[in-house]
């Protein structure tokens, strides 16, 4: 099976780094195809640039589709354009805050998000609580690292880990998520550090993607996703006119 | 002081309706400047075109706050890029679905949405939730017309009036929203031949964007909602990078 | 159009004061008339008082519709009454814990109420949750000044701003609501100091009301808010029988 | 112990009845006290009426306190002036929808109410969910019988009895809550009838007062329900400023 | 009437303490008959421990219907089994830490609940929820001391006192509830220290269970808690089967 | 990776149907072993079943554990002692309810559920709100059919089909979750024949037990699911002491 993986930033270097992630947590016979939107913000750190990442992300998975592609994930903790992609794929479409939550709820009984800069937290509670996980999300912490300084930074590692340890006394939790894509690398060793399970949602993305492949699932065409209206569009956005 | 309404399609005879909705609602001494964004969809009818709308929203937002826009209306039901538009006008920024809701409960128990596609019902009912309106809206209902047919079907306003009505049956509600910009015209006389308060959202959000104007309220910038952060855009829409 | 602003409590320096914050926030073309209840309790700082100041409340709102009122606003953030008033008004009727929890949602993310005494803090909480914003509300702090000393102690200015400041830290807000009628001169320097937007319900609730009155909005007439029912009053209350 | 079944509305024949429910109900060692409130609407039939009974139940309130009431009941199914009521009582109080309510929970998965006019089943919905209760309230259905003519209409059993079926099988309920004091002699005979249990607010509340009482415990002092403190009353409700 | 009190842990020490807390709390004409359940864990601090006393517990149910019980007490804050065993009990059965919730929201806003070990703070977060009471339960602190060692250690006492006064500061409630029937004995005298209501589970569950037997109230044998369907039992649980 | 599914009634038939429809889930390099409780129930359809049918269940999970199981899946649709077999498994533990709402959310707005006996119906509500769906889980619908006789009933088949069809109609849903472990055959049939998404909690279970293992998660050991605290157990299910 064909997942694709779409970074919806502009930046490449973040895209290898998610492939990563993303191919560790594949199982045997999953293709993970890693891809770098064309066009719009370098990196997602407010609802603006998330907005304008979409016309990126939706030509990446237009493509995917049309090439093969089983399943997507929106490798931006935001999940911005979510609802809209699953509009337009062949397959499902997983955002990577909705599959890290989904995860956490099932190792544990509450979960603390720790994320990049501290005006993204709000938005992180206000997925949790649309997930259905309002009362599972105990807390959201942020290192107020910028997303691009997670890979330069040489102290990121530690001020991560630093605000997982604070997240876990200050909330009682017993599960950590990390709030982006970018932090994909880090699960796994933090998870050894704090004794508790680290979710990464590219992971957990890639996993329960081929989890509703293998279930033979996907989004339902009755109603709300069933594929957009055809008409006409305007302006520099045209192309994107469906037929 | 200036309300600036966007209409975020590219129809601008729709634009044309909402315009009169919009000052029908206006105090004295409040201008009302009707925008039609320059790109995207005809209409929005999904949340692709939702999605693919924002841009041009942005960008005619971005505009009306550079020159003097004191409150923005953002004229579509689905309410799309709220968020993204509040980080970057100058003052406060209204959605029609939020402002219609808001007026809803402020008049009544319990609203029914009726609205054009069935498609768009679960949207409707998503915002009524993430707005903390859940348990006062009591159903959705759709009427089954495009909306660039509300303009030219002539059994529009006949089938919404009974899609109207059959909603205060089934959901024991007392008050109505329309759920859509392009139904602006006939809140006033729906409301006569229902006997109960009809909102349209347009003018609902003039009336509250005023509101907030007159209290000196606009979009907080501590967290959330603060400036974005200066970066780098890449591809086609590479303009809308902040400095 | 007539807003006309009640003052529950039987205090009238209060009134002159509410009235002035009433009269900042009115359009060109809104007359407010401020109006002291004529019986019942000098301030209101616990159920007992909120429940018998709606005798006074009611007294007042039918005199006004009677004498030409559009709207009337209830000014006090426990909003007693508001049902009942909501009954017999011709016009809308706004309380101003709704107005400013209303306004406040539009404006931020999250909000903190800071309010007189702690006792009615949970009174302002569960008014939070009944009106949909229970994940809105992200704490409400006590400043301990009685209602009637706001006017007279001169640190209570310095109290509160005090509130204001640790309810921003303690919540990660980035909204205040002031809860109290008597507060309603501090909301502009106060937002000025702390840098966010401070939320007068006074101000809010006269803003919303003629905001509906402009939409042509009033209270649903079908069902819960429907004229009450003719009937006997005994004892002391006689007069208020309704034919 | 000494248990006070307020009836507030002030028409003694409901009081007798009342009564006889409320006796019926109570443990060996358990004297019931039924009062009449001296002031206000003869029925309670709407948030008006619910409004202006309250003074007058908080007058036999007090007295009750005063003359060794150890619990006191509210006898009428809006809970009007409870939380006024448990600031001044010196025993714990309960409301009748609330302990009818509780009550149901405890007995089955999920209830609906039957109460009178229809306009009171939305503040019915509105109980239960305050009261933490709105998932396992599965409906309101009203009998259109005005809480007087539940005396007098020879048709009003058969008519409650056709309302219980329906909710039933329309709500796929378990358990039956009867909406108005004024119906507590029907609970044991529909109970037989229909199969499920029918709760009776009247004997719920008289069980739940004397369990608390038995168990030590009355309304918390510590906050929000602290004696109101001390001040002036203005005007006709002079007499309750509280020392 | 005879109330069954069920410890579903296998000491017989602690029984004798719950039989007298529940003894203090039956009103006069109440038989109280304590039961220890023959096979499980010698206490229950754990999902596990919590599953592995239901069979005992279902046993002691069983046997206590057809021995007259007219209502049944589970003695264990997990509430373990509580609907296995409303199926099949002839009255209705209280589980302490549902009873306790219930009458902690009648006397106050909100409530803390004091409980043994840490690891069971989550199960009582999960009943306040389940029950309707995430609003009203302000927090779950532990005094991590086992359930046993409640009766032994000597500090037992003086370590949960400290846990309630720093539950009441934390948490700004007005109530307290024990999270072990283990503490039945002590809810008196910390009320008197502490000057709030401190609600044990046990005489909450007696006194409710009176309530519903006084008013004529069972299980519903409508739909869910219908009698289980007969059916073979294998293995070593093969008498549990019912004809 | 070994995926153990524990089939916890003691039905070897439903096994063996069961473990073909997890094997069609798994992907490569995953072996299922499908393992059937060795006491208690038939089959499960009542809270007491599912009550008794856990000690069994739980001897699986420990032996599996022991005996290299990565992941369990628990293969009834009541999740009968999931938290109990969290606290005890090596690996993380799936319930077939948990998993199979989880991935309804991930393909659609909102999904029904059509189970077997109406009894169990209110039971798929609570596992549904518990777990976070209330919004998205728009009704369950019984088609009356008993566990057992799902693969016996000629008609089986057509009745499930036609109470699904009824459910996607009634409810506006888009999504079909079915309610017991016995239909995992019928998934992928129904959906040809529906249109629409249909969910096995089987194989949903599976997919999502496997992406657990992939990303290396598992249940969390801080707080409430660490290992249970050694302990004496009294009676015949003396065996079940931890050590």
């Amino acid at each position: 099976m064909i997942v694709d993986v779409v970074n919806p930033n502009t930046t490449g270097s973040m895209t290898a780094l998610v492939a990563e992630g993303a191919r560790a947590a594949a199982g045997p016979g999953t293709t993970v195809r890693a891809v770098t939107s064309r066009s719009g913000p370098a990196s997602i750190e407010s609802h603006y640039d998330e907005a304008l990442a979409v016309p990126g992300l939706l030509e990446a998975v237009l493509e995917g589709s049309a090439t093969g592609a089983d399943a997507h994930v929106v490798a931006c903790f935001g999940d911005p354009g979510l609802d809209a992609c699953r509009e337009v794929a062949r397959g499902p479409v997983l955002g990577i805050a909705e599959a890290a939550m989904h995860a956490a709820v099932l190792v544990g009984r509450s979960f603390s998000v720790v994320t990049t800069l501290a005006r993204t937290a709000p938005r992180a509670r206000e997925l949790a609580v649309r997930y259905g996980f309002g009362e599972h999300c105990a807390g959201v912490h942020a290192c107020e690292i910028p997303v691009l300084e997670l890979e330069t930074d040489p102290l990121a590692r530690a001020t991560i880990a630093a605000a997982c340890a604070r997240a876990l006394d200050d909330d009682d939790s017993d599960v950590l998520v990390l709030g982006c894509a970018g932090m994909t690398d880090l699960a796994a060793s933090l998870s050894d550090e704090l004794g508790v399970p680290v979710v990464d949602g590219v992971a957990a993305a890639v996993g329960m993607a081929q989890a509703l492949v293998l279930a033979g699932l996907s989004t339902s065409r009755r109603g709300e996703y069933a594929r957009p209206p055809a008409k006409a569009y305007a302006g520099e956005l045209q192309r994107f006119a469906l037929r």
